[in-house]
């Protein structure tokens, strides 16, 4: 696997972003994902009982059919807690968007993060539609990227490929996400393209192996978004042989999962207000759910998280959190090592000495900017 | 029931508070809290895996005794993951007090609060214990009220007298905590002393309901301590008919829970760096266990917390948080109102229309201040 200097898509995608108005900062919030073949999808969502209106779409949508072309995503308003009324944008959004890409209707999927509880305005996607698609270009992934971003500071874009047999396969993603991030199923909004010729069943068990490496392992305040969608679409027009399983899936899974990881720890270095990242191990729990559970604890424990900002080493508040969490843990075995508070990349290694279980988790410290981003969010 | 206009103590009981040197900032540090005959004990802990050294020592006198005269605090030192030297140096301080006072070995229990990990100074609560005991006092309640607190602003204490008969019984107690609070069984440290007579069973009985209804309801960072205890004392000098069921358990439970709850508030308006005290009710849950654990995933949200702190009225993560906390909910059914965000005092009422089930839980905002006071506490 090689990693791509430049974000390039893969053979038969394209992509753009711009500003359709829907940010007061003018700043770009639609993009459209594109692939000019129909692609295989896979896709995951928060497990959240309070979902997105778009969800509630895409999920009807992958229901009846595999195979989709675009994906249309908006920034400033997530259309969450909308109602019917939402539901009905999200596919007004959607089917507008497969007109003006000449697609059949129902081939583009609908994504939206920001605000919740407000009113989208669809006029405002409808009219920038004609210009996003006019955009649309191979080169187009970084337009794109920036435009569903929100609190992120930075975009979160990257390329890859691998060999598959005496074909070069590439694999390209962008993630948005920094706030209200918290590991369950699928985290945050992320896009996936590969021009990989793969079974709609290896391609989905890959994605799970990947997120379940990657984006159910990072927290940034424990709290779980209405909008976590993480969308994959495979066109084949790399024309590798087929994968499906063996070597070649391996491999492919394998770089999937780097993909991925990159992304996860992109946006733990992005958490709103961060100053640090913080990569937590947990090793020879009685199992890998317990570590990832102790792990998880650690990195959602406010107090540890302040600790870490203030470069304060009280590492009493570590066993508090593990202590707390449910998990098989006795004082007279747990053991701790952290790195140097005062880098800015700190590692937390807890054994708990019960087993054979290890974990590791993404997260980002507390600090007083935290509070005054999310105190003014609206 | 009469609220007593001073934190009184009930008849036969004795407290005190002075510095012994723990607090680098010469506060007070050490508490005992003593009763002229020998009391009937009721104590809840917390339910964390890693407790401190005195719960250790606590828990295995409770197993063989129901009979105690006082409880020694302090503040400072948590006296937490100190392993068996820890668990000595609890009994050794239990040990003298029984000493100065001049009371049998074991009838003395011990607490202590402030942080985890660091070794106890134990030669320094042994030289201040004939101060200590010297100065008991029957109005002593507001020094050892003092000498509790850790990043606590004021202290917090209350008095209540309730007829029994033809007696008057009072209850009197206080209480520290303003951070790593959340609830699991019991929280933070209360004591609670009362001159009822009282079968040890219906004392036992009414603690847990009280505090089920109390500090069970009660979280400022969804963190659970290691140290959290309620502890009760009942010595029988009001000489009242001895309560055991109907009508004087009622009264007297009812008594005991307007203190609980009482104190429980105060520690929510005093969560560290709290600008807000905030009351969560959820009704027409499932059941009580659903509308608790929503409230309290409302509770625990930082993103929430931040909202409400910075007057911003971003509904949607109320939502977001109760969607996302495993309870029957669906966004058609669901309702909230919330009283305006400029108030010192917050009011959330949720209905979520799936049952009967209803539930209140207290919290305060989450501010840079607390960041701040955690990033430097040590």
């Amino acid at each position: 696997m090689i990693i791509l200097k430049k974000a390039v898509l893969p053979k038969g995608f394209k992509a753009n972003g711009l500003s359709c108005g829907l940010k007061k900062s003018g700043k770009a919030d639609l993009a459209l994902f594109y692939s000019d073949t129909p692609a295989q999808a896979a896709c995951l969502f928060t497990s959240n009982k309070i979902i997105a209106a778009p969800l509630k779409l895409n999920k009807q949508l992958l229901k009846k059919q595999g195979l989709f072309q675009a994906i249309l995503v908006n920034s400033g308003n997530a259309n969450c807690f909308t109602g019917i009324a939402g539901v009905k944008k999200a596919k007004e959004s959607a089917d507008s968007a497969a007109s003006a890409l000449q697609v059949k209707q129902g081939m583009v999927l609908a994504n939206s993060t920001g605000i919740i509880g407000k009113a989208l305005d669809v006029s405002k996607i409808k009219k920038a539609l004609p210009a996003l698609v006019k955009g649309l270009s191979a080169a187009g992934l970084p337009k794109a990227s920036e435009a569903i971003m929100t609190t992120d500071t930075f975009k979160k874009e990257i390329a890859v490929s691998l060999d598959c047999g005496k074909k070069k396969v590439i694999i390209s993603a962008c993630a948005k996400g920094a706030g209200m991030i918290s590991p369950d199923m699928a985290t945050l909004l992320c896009f996936i393209m590969t021009d990989a010729d793969i079974t709609a069943k290896a391609l989905k068990q890959a994605l799970k192996e990947s997120v379940e490496k990657s984006f159910n392992c990072l927290t940034v305040d424990g709290c779980m978004s209405t909008n976590d969608s993480v969308m994959m679409f495979a066109n084949g027009q790399a024309c590798n042989r087929r994968i499906s399983a063996g070597k070649d899936y391996r491999q492919f899974a394998q770089a999937l999962t780097y993909v991925c990881l990159k992304l996860a720890k992109m946006i733990a270095k992005d958490g709103e207000g961060a100053t640090k990242f913080i990569q937590i191990t947990v090793d020879k729990a009685r199992n890998d759910l317990e570590a990832k559970k102790a792990a998880l604890a650690i990195a959602n424990s406010n107090l540890f998280k302040t600790a870490v900002f203030g470069e304060n080493p009280n590492f009493g508040r570590i066993f508090a959190a593990v202590g707390a969490c449910g998990i098989e843990v006795d004082e007279e075995s747990v053991k701790c090592k952290v790195s140097p508070l005062k880098n800015k990349e700190v590692d937390v290694y807890l054994q708990i000495n019960k087993g054979k279980g290890k974990a590791t988790v993404y997260t980002s410290d507390l600090t007083p900017e935290y509070v005054k981003i999310n105190a003014e969010y609206n």
